[in-house]
Order: structure tokens, then sequence, then C-alpha cells
């Protein structure tokens, strides 16, 4: 990872401003003969488009994905399949509302990017966000879902457990809720509850913050590179580079502090298809780095919008203390529209950790041991 | 980052196992004319160093280093200097016992790598750890120990904040204290009331997990490249990646998410000296992944040492159920040795961030911007 | 580099096929504020477009760049400027002829990248030849409109020396001629002789190589890596990657081996502003992979371009042998349209090299050191 | 490859000066389970190493290597095998005579690195040549050895095909005779005439430069990654950038420019493995940046020896017009012990992309196709 691109082996470089003519990502280093059509990205876009119900920003973005690279139609199985060549994804910016922005153009919205792009860029793009703005993490959705395709049997989910201090109750965790509600929540329960209290915090102006949870399935065991491409370091790396994210958990996570070294211990035993089974996944799916074989958990957190209504102290880029309010149109609790963008980042680093395994140990090795050999 | 090479600029690559004949790093991408000794390597290196007071393992190692490579006598200022080539620096292993690990060579320990190396690479070194060890951070608060010299007035200190489930008292924080104590504790009162703890989870052959905070002064603003090498991101990885970390935080971390906009703002108002004061540092010093000029603040949670005394459920490399326990020498509580190496970790980011930095905008900017320019 | 990605600071990542909707690069780690038009990369495009005279394919691609992101107004020079963030060019594809190619979609032509295509990803966008066709590098040459306006007095110009097994005279060697003739060539009389060797080449149906010659002028002494990314290194990988190259060479390259040491060496002296005076530059401006202040030569071979009327002996897709001769439009002597490129190549590694010394070094020494100090 | 390390996936790091304690390199990304033994690296580093004839340094470095981790007992194998971590080769510097280099420590020699090191960075450690000395090569034939186990049936070998002006019969090629004269010439009656040839350049403290060809047979179709990692892009950064080395060319090389297309056609019939048979090979086994499966020919050129008696003008690090001759030990042909280099390096880029293509592409395809799939 450098700069704007993303990953060792499967690698997207992002481009594009908030109000710029368009977004989107060059993916490159992704296996050849891969079934992709437009629609296998856009269902996930989708997900994380804007304007889809009064709790995220009223910004009108289709956000239709377009391939303009990289796929071609392959004789052999009749259908079209990437070519192993970069594979350019653009999304078109259609709903700019620049003007929203000139009023506070010279002032820095407290916990935006603005005043640090100003400080080393020596300017900066204000209108949306630019740059800094989240409408990048459409890039990463659309890199996710070719990711998705690359380690076989692989599934990844992402849920919101809390919204600002509520969390939910876990007993009641059902993934086939989550698609029921705007809040993508696993817990019907607090879900209709989280109506109401973001229906409060919008109407006072105000956000919250949020927790997101992302767990992967079908994780083979024995991805990740020791010691400096950890698979837990690239997916703590890549969660916390999501928009406003503070925070980011493996398995128990802050929690192991508090046990023991028996209670955090993952016991095994072996199981039916020689393969050993954990009874207990403190660890996240991940151990020195490296995929267990377990589902691998990650939780992140996510800060409340900045973009409030209720007037704040700060400073203008001629160095003058002043006001500001945002108006414009905004997420109250841009950690809703996180859960997609956490899923695809999930997915990016285990098919690019799917891809560095296989190239430096090939097709893997035998386990268990045969005792005499 | 790339298998055992960190960062993009300042650069080291890391090699060695726990038994072997020596671990180290090769350093690259180092500035040139910056004073080094080994000295002022050593000094880091003696406070991660094992057998210091009963509360870490018993095992000897003086964690001598040298300098092979990358540094020369500069006849302009009359000292040994970097040469802006690679710095290697070595330490031997003097203390192994490998023998202490025949008994259990072919068994898992619940929590450790072993099991992962094994499916992934065939075989693995099990003598203490191998590579998986925590003993290859040595190389990394080597590394550090130059990082420390890159930005000018820059200071990374780190301090433990959390030993098992009892937190200390932040009003009692007191940045000296950290050295008179054996935990790096900054609060002497809790410092006291651990001795007692750990001696508790010792004696019992158990062990307790941890929370380490680094907070970095000094650091300039605008470190950090949208939008796959953030500063906070590329911090995640650094840490999430030390041995026996489940989760990173910057500032607030998960806390924010219980915070409301108007809370988690942080304020600003113009300072003395044409730069900008914040009121408040819920961001830990980072704001759309480029630094604010405000502390850098980080925190990390370490699991309970692995190797416990009481027997836990396991299989062995030949798919056999078993129960292992595990005698050996080890630390209770490998949080505390994990204050020098996150602090480290955090001091190589920072200098990699300010070379990338100065390569791809140079001198930098002059804000505040004047209003007719 | 990997794969589509070009550069270590100054990155640039491409994308598109000959035949596809657009080809372009997303260019990375660009300074800020630079000052930067569509029209500034526009005119270097002009150079390697095709169709402009009878010597080169008569396929008519206007290679219209748009810039899609990483530009803004900036008040303080009241102009647009580079951001520091990803600038997407891209060029859309107007004129192909896909059905030109149906007729050979499943023959190999001797000398095209189709057959390692198929071995390596199972399948290829044949059309214009897809992926491996030189269109490719009109990404090259618009990232070269930028890289040229990094470093500060830079100049890289470049001129075909050889068609065929015809050299210019160097001592005619003329750097205004250059734009007068349709070769690119300096020398004005080779240039007329040229006209008409290459109607011969081209009435015949076959194709000629060439040797280009890229001579870069104020290239600030100290650019290059040691000892894996030495500028000369660099330099070879760049040119050596345009399609159909065969050869580079550095300053007096090949003929070096016929060289004794004495007449091999750069002597040196004492020039008038402090900068020493290099009485030849077989080196080609390039001492131990770092620039040493002189003029930097390049020269790279182009082969024949591979489509030829003549009937050519070889197998399909399935295995089967058969012949082919290619009708389609092509050019005659690819060499002449590498001039540009290969300029836009050397642009590119020279301002990568210049952040990259900026990012370790800073700001640089001061050459000559004085005797006290 | 950036700074000191080399290669993508098989990546090496070296460090080390020539007066210094040690050099060598940390290999990283080597698959797991390859046998490995210090003597099947020593059986390369002893090709290179000096003092062996008359024709070379009389510096007397017995180069012996030792692997200071990433290997260990395989019980499954019953040998040393690699594990799949990082491989620590050192090589101690014994027969350094620093002291022969004060007289000259403040004055440039002309061709070599010290006055780019001294603009670039302030210093240099002018001893031997310090981190600029060929004696860095012998990190990259170690790492060689290493490479050339892990592509199955690949077979590098090189050979010195011109000494100062006198080129090779390449008709009495045998590759037999190379380790029979002290050239690791493959033409038996040319190397008799080299012997009294080099004997007088010897005798009067000149130098001459050479041509060295090195061909990998057993090099499978497929490798190489388009367009900024092409295999002949990465083959000529690592030949360009060993030392003195100023042209590179691949297949026919520079003469492909004076062949026409019908010449230059390398055609194709099918053999008998269902692979097709090339008529030719001007494309040196590499079409469009990717392997064809015919032998990969590379030639690159070496420079005369900077070092010689003659006085040649220059100056020193003060400013100051001076003259210097080089008493010393030298090489009077460096390009003799750069055969065993070059083999190195070419075997690294391959093993380098033979990971790269499994990564990307796993087990790679079924070719020829059949037509009705």
């Amino acid at each position: 990872m450098s700069f704007n691109t993303f990953g060792h082996m499967f690698r997207f470089t992002s481009f594009g401003e908030s109000h710029g003519a368009a977004i989107g990502c060059v993916v490159d280093g992704c296996p050849p003969r891969i079934p992709l059509q437009a629609a296998d990205i856009q269902k996930y876009l989708d997900k994380r488009r804007p304007g889809q119900s009064r709790f995220t920003t009223q910004r009108q973005e289709p956000d239709t994905v377009k391939i303009l690279s990289g796929v071609f139609f392959d004789e052999a199985s009749g259908q079209q399949v990437t070519t192993g060549t970069p594979i350019m994804l653009q999304i078109d910016n259609v709903d700019q509302r620049s003007k929203d922005y000139s009023a506070i153009k010279d002032k820095y919205r407290p916990g935006h990017a603005g005043y640090v792009y100003d400080v080393k860029y020596g300017l900066h793009d204000y209108r949306g966000g630019g740059r800094a703005s989240a409408r990048e993490t459409a890039a990463r959705v659309a890199a996710g879902g070719i990711a998705r395709k690359i380690v076989p049997g692989l599934s990844v989910r992402g849920a919101l457990v809390q919204m600002g201090p509520h969390q939910i109750d876990r007993t009641r965790w059902d993934w086939n809720e989550v698609d029921n509600n705007p809040f993508f929540c696993p817990d019907p329960v607090q879900a209709k509850f989280f109506e109401d209290y973001l229906d409060g915090v919008r109407k006072a102006g105000s956000s919250c913050g949020a927790v997101i949870e992302v767990v992967a399935e079908g994780v083979p065991a024995g991805l990740g590179a020791p010691v400096y491409a950890k698979l837990d370091g690239d997916l703590a790396a890549a969660l916390m580079g999501i928009n406003a994210v503070k925070g980011v958990e493996i398995g128990d996570g802050f929690g192991v502090a508090a046990l023991s070294g028996e209670d955090n211990a993952d016991e095994m035993r072996m199981g039916n298809d020689n393969k050993p089974v954990f009874l207990s996944n403190h660890a996240g799916g991940i151990l020195g780095g490296i995929s267990s074989g377990q589902p691998v958990v990650a939780r992140f957190a996510v800060k409340p919008t900045s973009s409030i209504l209720t007037p704040r102290k700060t400073v203008d880029r001629y160095g003058r203390d002043t006001d500001i309010s945002t108006k414009g149109r905004h997420d109250p609790c841009v950690g809703i529209r996180a859960v997609p963008i956490g899923e695809a980042m999930v997915a990016c680093v285990l098919a690019d950790h799917y891809l560095m395994h296989r190239g430096q140990v090939g097709e893997g090795t035998a386990w268990p041991f045969k005792p005499g050999a």
C-alpha cells in the first residue's frame, strides 16, 4: 500500500473527489478468467449508495459503475471474464451541489480534513470534502465486488452492532435481519429502537457514532505474511483507513486485556475432516498474523459525523477565529454506510493475501502430517 | 510494507528466530549525516530486554546491538554518522534453551502460531516460537532507535494504562513515574497495586493482558498520505502487527461511538505562533489520515501470554487430540515489554511519513495563507 | 513498479486495451500546486498520435486527454493546479476497427504477445493487440507530460538516430531539425533519405527497426538510489518496458566494452559555479547509479513491426500449424512514435527519483565541502 | 525494487560496504521446504570470489557465507530446508586494506561513484568504494544461489562473449569450455587469446571492458507482468544495476534495428509435446514482456575498470583540480567476475516472476485450447 494504491498483489488505485467528474479505481493483479459483469459490482454499490432512507444523506447518486477495461468475452465459458489486466471501474458523480459549500469554503469544519490538507498541500478541494470525502469509499466497495470472487467459498458479511452508546443484544443476532432495516443491524429489536434514536439525532441536527462488525467465513487457514504484512496488520490498516474510523479490533479486541491466559485460550480438538475444531474464537480467526481457518472477526468504531448544525469554534484558512455550522446534506450516522465499506475492505485484504500466499507457497501443504514422514 | 519489510521510505527488513544465531534488521532509506552510535540504539533495547525484574521472562539476553554497515566517520562533524546506505543492526542470541521445547515440539500451544505456521509452510521452528516469537521485536526497537532521530523535535513515549481488568487513574498520570516501576506505568498508585496483582498471576502460573498508550509530541502537521497510506492506517498496521496485539485505537478510539458530533468536535482557535490551538484532542492528532500538529495518541491491547501452567486441550501436528501446559520461561504479562515496542513502531511510522511527505511536498507550505494572495 | 504501476514516489497506474472504451492512467504522488491544464499534456500526446503522416498507422485517434481528478483552482496563483491527490487522465478510444481482427483472431502473429497472453492468462483480447498494444503508451506520454513539470529546469528531448541499418551522421545533429521531419530525426540529410527508404519498406508491406536516443539536460546531480533502484537501472526498466524495445544503453553503452580504462575515464575539472566540469560523457550522466549533473543520455533499440504482409509460419490457439499475414493498419517503423514515448519514460524516471531523493536527503548538501569543516 | 531491496515477491535486501565488517542480504518471500545448505550458495560465491587467477584483484576474500536464519531441520524430508521466513546470508569481510585508500581519500576517481555519493549524501565511505563497490555483488550471487532452486528445471548459465574489442566466434561456443579458462569464455580459441591480451592490459596498468551473455533454459512460458513489471523490463533493471554495466540487450538486442520484419519474425510450428516450436529466437525468449518458453537470452556490457595507473585529471572534495592514479588491488577486466553476477540476477528475476505468476494465475492454463470449448 502506498499513497492511493491498496494491496500487495490484489491492488487497486483509487481516484476522484466528491464533486469532481467521476470517482473510481483501477484494479490490478486480479486473476484471469473470473466471470465479471458490472452487475456483480453494482449490487454492493447499491448497499452503500446514499439517499436510500431518511437516515443517510439525501444526495442522490445512482453510483452506476462502468467497467472500462480488463474484461473480455471468453469463448471457452461463453461469458465475460477478467483478462488478468487492469480493470478500470468508473462511477460518474451526478448530484454535486458545490454551491452548498461556497459559504464555508474558507472555514475549517472541526473533525474534517480541510485544515490538514491545506497545511500539507497548500490548498484543497473544499467541495464536499474533496478527496477526503467518504464518497471515495465507493471505489473501495467496487473493488471489493471483484475481491469477493477471488477466494473460493469466501463469505464476508458486516453488521452494525452499536449506534451512539447503544449496543445490540448479541443473543438476538440474526444475519437475515441485516437487510430488513436501514441500519444493517442484526438485532431486530434494537434496530427498531435505532429508528427513533436516530430520528432524534437527525432532527436535532446532531450526529452519532457507531461500531461495525465484519465476519469473514470460509477463510482458508494459512493466509498472512509475517511479520510486516500480517493478516491482522493489513486488516487494521484497511479498516482504520476508512473515513472516520478511530479504532479496530480483531476477535475479542480490547476485551483481551481483561482476560486470563486460561480464559483467552482457544482450545483445539480434531474435527471430522482432518481439520482441527477450535472450542472458542477469542483470536478472531488470526494467530501470529496468519488465518487459522476460523471465521475472521473484525470490528471498527466510526466517529460521529463532523457536519452538525450547532455552531462550533474554528479558524479560517487565513488564521482568523470564527464559528461554523454545517447545513448541506449529511449522514447523521456515517457508521451505517460504513457496513458495506468494511465488508469490501475485508474482502480486499483476504483476496490480496490469498494471492500472496499462493505465490509464495503454491497449492499449500497437507496437514496433518504423517508421523512416520 | 510487505512480508518482512516495514515502511515506504524509512524501511527496515527484519530477520531471525528466537533460538537462531542472531536476530536483527537492515534499515534502509535513512537520511545521511545523522549522528549514530550503537549506544543510541542500545538504550531502547535495554528497556525491552528480558530478565530485568521478576515480572518478565528470566531468559537472560544482553541484547547487545552491533552496527555492521551504513555508518562512517564524518570529518565535517567529527563523529560517526549515517551514510544514507543500509544500516545493518545485529543482535546475537545468547541464552537459548532449546531443549525446554523438545517435550512439546509436536503439540500446538493454544494462542501460539505453531499450528498456522505448520499449515502455511509445512513446518516451523518450534524452539521458543521461532519466527513468531516476540524476540523479533528487538529488531523493531533497534530500528526505532534510528527512527527517533529523523523527525526534528519528535518525542515518543509509551505507558501501560491497564493490566488485566485494572485501569490506571488518568488524573494521576505522571510521565516521570514511568521509569520508576517495572511496568512503565504512569500512575504510581496503581503501579504499586500491579506488583501484588502480577505476583499473584505469576505464582498461579497464569497470565494477564494489558493496554498500552503511546503519545508522540512534536509531530509536524501534514504527515500522512491519502488514502491507502494514511498515518492512522499505517499506525494501526504497525501496532496490530506487534505480537499478541488484538486492538488499536487512535485518540478516543472506540469511545467515539458513544459521543455526539458536538462533543467529538475538536474546536479550534488561533494560537500565538500562527498555528491553531485545538481545544480538545478526541481525534488523537490525526484528521483525514493526516497529522494535525496535536499530539498523536495511540492505544493497543495485548492479550494474555498464551504460555500458562494450567493444561489446555489441543491437537498435535499429526492430528491427534492431546493436552498441553507450558513450563519454560515466559512473561506473565507480555504487555509490559510491549511499551518500548509500541514506542518504536510509532517512531518508525512517523519517520517514514516524514520522509514521504518531504519527498512529495518538499519543505511544505506557509500556513495561514494570505487573504489577498 | 509492479504489475501496471510505474514508479516509487511519482507513480502512475495505467489501464485500457487498444479497442476498449478508453485508455489512461492514474498519476499518484505528484507534488501539489503545479500548474496543470489538459493542454500541457495534450501537446505531447499530439507528438505520439497516429495518423499524422503516411509513415505511421492510418488509425485516426484524436487522443484527447481529459483530467478527471486531482486538480483544482488555486486562489493564490489564480490558476488550475495539482492538489497532491491522484490525477486521473483518460483518453477515449475512437477509431477502433475490431472487425479487421476477426479473420486472424485465432492465429498468433509471430512477434506479437498473443501466444504468451493465452498461455499465461488462458485468453486475450485479440483486437488490436489488446493490452499488449502500443496504444497503452499514450498513457505513458500523458503521465510524462506531468512528470516534465516536476524537476525544475529539466529538459528531455528524444531523437531517432537509426532507421533499419542506416544511422544518422552525428556531426549534423541539430535539435531544431527534429520537428522538421516526420521521423524526429536530428540529421536533416539522413531524414530526407529516410523518406525514400521508409516508403520502400511501407510499399513492400514490410517493416524496419530503429534506434532512439533520449537526452535529459538539467538533471541535478545526486538522483538515484543504490543499489536496486539505481537511476540507470530504473531507466533501463522503463525503456525496455516500452513495446518492441530489445536493447537499452546509457552513455557509450555497448561501446564501452571496446574502450580502455584511460579512454573511458570522464576526467573532471572545476567549473565556474562551484560545480565540476566533466571533459567527456562516456558515462551518460550516471555514475554508481546516481546522476552526476551531466546530461543523462539513453538509447534504445526498437524491433521492426511484427505486422507484415508476407505470410509467416505460425500456429493457432488450438495448436494447429497455419500461416498468417497482417493487413490492418500498422506503422512500418514503430520506432518513430517511440521517440515521444521514450522521452516520457525518461521524464517519469527522473521525476520519481527527484522526489525519492528529496524524501531521503531533503534539500541536499553543499558541495564542495569546506576543508576545515 | 526500492532502495536496497530487489524484487516483488522473491525479495532480497542487501547491506554492507567494501571495507566494513560484513556484507550480505536478507532473502524474503522464498517458498518453504526448499532444501538449503550453505554449500548450495557457496559454490556460486566461489565463482565470483576474487583472487583466483592473476586476472582478478589479488584481494583474498574467502567469501564464506553463513545462513543466520530462515532454515530448519525438516523431519519429513530429513534435511535442512527453508521455512518461508527471512533467510539471512552473511559474508564477513576479511582482507580489507583500508590504508591503501588514505592517500586518495579526498580525490574522486573518474568513473567511480565517490563524487556523486558526496553530492547526494554529503559524505561517503571511500574505503574500497564503500557501498558502491562491486563487493556488494557477493550478496546478489548469494541470493541467486537460492533463486536457482525455485523454478523447477531452470538452468541459468553465463559466458563472456567479448573482451575489449575482441568478440568470440560463436560457431565455437561450447558451454563445457566456460569452466576451463579464467574468463568464463565458451570459445576455447579466443580464451587462449584473451590470456595474452589481458596480460598486456594488466601489465600496462590499464583495463578493458567486456560483454557477458546469460542464457536461461527451462523458463516456463507465461512469466512476466504487464506492463511495468515486464520480464524484460525487470531483467534490464537487474542487469543494468550491476556495477559498471552500461548496456543491456534481450535476444538480438540492438541488432533488431537493422532487421526487416520478415527476418525478425520467430516463426512457429507445433512440436511434439503440445507446445509450439519457434524456428528462431530473435526475441530472446520474451514477447510482450512475457516469457515464451524459449531460452531467455540477455547480454550486458561492462565498462573498463576505472582504477588505472595512468594519471587522470580530477577534482577533490574541496573543489580543487588535481590528478589521480590508482594503485591498490583491482580487476583489469571486471567483466570476468560479472559472469556469475549476471547469472544470479537473471535467476533472481525469474524466481521472482515465477512466484508472482503463481500468485496471480495459480497453476496456470492448459494450452492449446480445445476448439469446441
